[in-house]
């Protein structure tokens, strides 16, 4: 098998949310396709280690968000690198609610829809949700982010499982801005990589224990 | 609900097809996407109307290629816009068999998979597939179709569902090589326009009967 192969499918680029109680997640996923047009239903394939899958599986209910191909890597860092439960990822981004009261970003996104899970698969890793739409409405006429763009262009990195994500530790250092890496010294070496996503010192900004 | 806001949403093109017995089918589908990596698993969504749905049903396995950007419309029009009850679709292009003996098209296409149904989720008019992956080969290293691009710059249109498809008459006329209509005249007008797929005269061809 050449696994070569699967980098010829081609995808868009969105991030997955949800509330359950007061908890919120969402995620950044390439696996958003529509299944069917009457009702007009969604499928999205998220990995069983991440916060966004958990909160589905406990809500009931998702939004997803088309990026603009304008969005910032940041943006993506925050939702792709880093992990809902060790972060408000929604905090540092304009967003509203949905009407299930689920948030979603109102900019860098073209276009938003809100789901009720009708039907979902075990695929193994990952968890297959079949949503039917409540909502759906144009935010931008701007194109959409690919994700051939995103890698090819942006020079964006395939994010992590939710396991192998790190908690940001409270100490004094430079934290990447991509992935949130944190980097414990007192001085950033110009020629330093992130272990993380392979950014240089140029994405990492400074932190101080809180 | 604004259904514009699912044109924001990016998708590749790709032939699936599949054997049952001597009964041979294929159909084009913008929604495979990667479901898992470990194993590898493929994801994919057929109107339940097509014939390679329920030849798939029957055998359990299923091939897919991702189209060349460079693709013919002809072939599209083969395997977008007829049924394979009606015409042996891969009569007229290069193809072979895989481990399943399933045809797959071996020009025009930059890659393809092999799967083994081990899941499914009836998603109302279509019926999700699980493929776990058992052949995957790059065919070639040119980019493939993207849905937008076969919209915006090769003008294709939303193949329609196969309950709406004619067979081909036996007639004398012209025959629209994009969609496979037929048009019963001893003259083709000069502005006809295809009433199925919206080509002009150009893309018409004489038919006799047989």
């Amino acid at each position: 098998m050449d696994i070569k192969a699967f980098d010829k499918m081609n995808y868009g680029l969105y991030i997955v949310s949800t509330k359950s109680g007061d908890q919120t997640a969402g995620c950044v996923v390439n696996t958003l396709t529509q299944a069917t047009v009457q009702p007009a239903r969604l499928l999205v394939t998220i990995h069983k280690d991440n916060q966004t899958e958990r909160l589905i599986e406990e809500s009931g209910v998702f939004a997803a968000v088309a990026l603009a191909q304008s969005a910032q890597m940041e943006l993506i860092g925050d939702f792709g690198f880093r992990c809902s439960r060790d972060l408000d990822k929604f905090a540092n981004w304009a967003h509203t609610e949905d009407e299930n009261a689920v948030p979603y970003l109102t900019e860098q996104t073209v276009a938003r829809y809100s789901c009720r899970v009708v039907g979902k698969l075990d695929a193994g890793t990952h968890m297959v949700f079949l949503g039917e739409v409540q909502e759906a409405q144009v935010l931008e006429e701007e194109d959409a982010m690919t994700y051939a763009y995103y890698h090819l262009v942006k020079k964006g990195l395939t994010p992590p499982k939710a396991s192998s994500y790190r908690p940001e530790p409270a100490v004094k250092g430079y934290r990447c801005k991509i992935c949130g890496y944190v980097l414990e010294s007192d001085t950033l070496p110009e020629d330093f990589i992130c272990p993380i996503c392979k950014r240089g010192s140029e994405a990492f900004e400074p932190v101080s224990a809180e």
